[in-house]
């Protein structure tokens, strides 16, 4: 049977992994950012990401430096939507055959910057040959309180931070062979997570997930967890000026582009009504896009028309929907 | 510059990677089996592992269980090889397109197995598409006295696990289209790493690592890193007399393929010599090979007619002989 007639890779990998066997003091396993593992008094949480040429960057458009970075944001997001610190990383490396040296030292400097950055410390990592390049990076986190996607209660509130859609609205103008310039440009190839404001969030959110999917697809993840509903007001959405021009030059709508575009790395997280002004005051930069309502009404979005529409599943890795 | 001028993969990621900062309580970095960072009173050991299509497996010869076997006991290897106990499993998969639903269950099937035979716990992971198929494993541990590459001293004895060369020999010989029988068949296509006496010998040994890339590539990594020279006796190697008789049918030299062979998961150790009865009487199953000398007087090993042969480096996963 193909991976289509099943339903894709998330139904197959949930299907598998459910029948694993947990042995060890595992807080919570496959389905959220992170893994979450307690030693002693604390947490640990680890994730794990691959980067792919041609599903996740190209070559074409991306220097070492921007897949470097991407490579490593993408991890340091899923730590950061933890509310954990990051620590160490492993980085695993497939290297086409007739690759330059300095395109390896490039891409590690990106690395090795972002290491410093965060105060990150590589302690390891295998390299392999293979058919095009791949970035495997597993990071470990440490926190006191774990910021799960299960804890989002009827009542809170849906915030983002920062703006949403940019990165996709950048890929959507390379793909039009339109030159990027802007917050497009930097959102799409040299993203940065939100690693200056995810520990001042994590004490007030309720549940905490970084965007790598798509505003609509985080939402879900969460209903999903923490077993509630939702309403988005797609109105409410933060959009970058340049991101609706983009949109307008693709002719794809910029409320799709808001609710499923991927690889922003803000965070998206839920928070008790009584908590915004408090955080409001330490972090400016977010902004309330909806509400968390019972189970039974669904997770939807509100058109700028009023209209109620089920909240897209964004696509999977495979071009199919997603179960 | 193409890395073949450069001095291949090996030299240039120890060159990379020796530029990075250590921000945290790591005990060792880049360089052994596994890394290993103090956790209170105890020691988590992390190794990452990539196996990639066409340059580790191929599905021509494997069924999508030895892959998957041989991905998870790859991992654990490199973990028991640092004396610890496995526990927590990060996966990743690259699937190529039209891959059948069939093939990753099965795959799967094994490493639960061997989850359930390690008591290992999936926590994680992340699935993706690309040209070929490609997994890549991240395995903690935890030890109370992890077993570094660099504790060996001069006088101490190379010992190793069990029989070598018969995982190279079985290649070899799938590589002439002979099918595979016996032991080059379960070594080659269904290997399994010493699991069974790693943390017996944990205690005894001055330094251990797993014989992924050969005995002489192992017994040269414990040089580097424990700063001595070594005398390998050729005629001491345990070599399976299947293994004797697959070399005799593709034309290597046996000592070649037990010197060089790489992918037995034998453990590759050093102990003093006054506590060879004392593991014996708790291991029957290891060999004496040769000596740990002063750094001044090299690694070689002696022929069968007690030549002396500087030990050979093997060669990296882009066909070039290691840095």
């Amino acid at each position: 049977m193909k991976l289509s007639e099943f339903g894709g890779e998330f139904k197959l990998i949930a299907d598998i992994t459910a029948r694993f066997g947990n042995f060890h003091n595992v807080h919570t396993t496959v389905g959220d950012d992170a893994a979450v593992v307690r030693v002693g008094d604390s947490f640990m949480v680890i994730t794990t990401d691959v980067l792919v040429e041609d599903q996740h960057f190209s070559r074409k458009w991306s220097t070492p430096c921007q897949i470097g970075l991407k490579t490593l944001e993408a991890n340091v997001s899923d730590v950061v939507a933890m509310g954990a610190r990051p620590e160490l990383l492993l980085l695993n490396l497939v290297l086409p055959d007739g690759i330059e040296v300095e395109f390896v030292q490039e891409l590690y400097r990106a690395i090795r910057e972002g290491c410093e950055r965060y105060r990150i410390t590589l302690i390891g990592g295998d390299t392999n040959a293979g058919p095009v390049l791949m970035l495997g990076a597993t990071l470990t986190g440490t926190t006191d309180r774990p910021v799960l996607r299960s804890g989002a209660r009827v009542g809170d509130l849906i915030c983002v931070t920062g703006d949403v859609g940019a990165s996709c609205a950048g890929l959507m103008l390379l793909r039009k062979g339109v030159e990027l310039r802007g917050r497009v440009r930097t959102r799409h190839l040299e993203p940065r997570c939100r690693h200056d404001v995810a520990r001042k969030i994590a004490p007030f959110a309720t549940a905490m997930i970084d965007i790598s999917d798509g505003v609509a697809s985080e939402t879900l993840h969460i209903c999903e967890r923490s077993r509630v509903g939702a309403v988005i007001e797609a109105g409410r959405l933060p959009i970058h000026p340049e991101t609706s021009t983009a949109c307008r030059t693709t002719g794809i709508a910029t409320i799709d582009c808001a609710l499923s575009g991927g690889e922003d790395f803000e965070l998206l997280f839920t928070l008790p009504p009584d908590k915004v002004a408090e955080l409001k005051a330490r972090v400016s930069d977010f902004t309330v896009i909806g509400e968390i309502v019972d189970r039974s009404r669904g997770a939807c979005y509100l058109g700028p028309d009023g209209t109620r529409n089920p909240l897209p599943r964004g696509f999977d890795h495979f071009g199919l929907e997603k179960a």
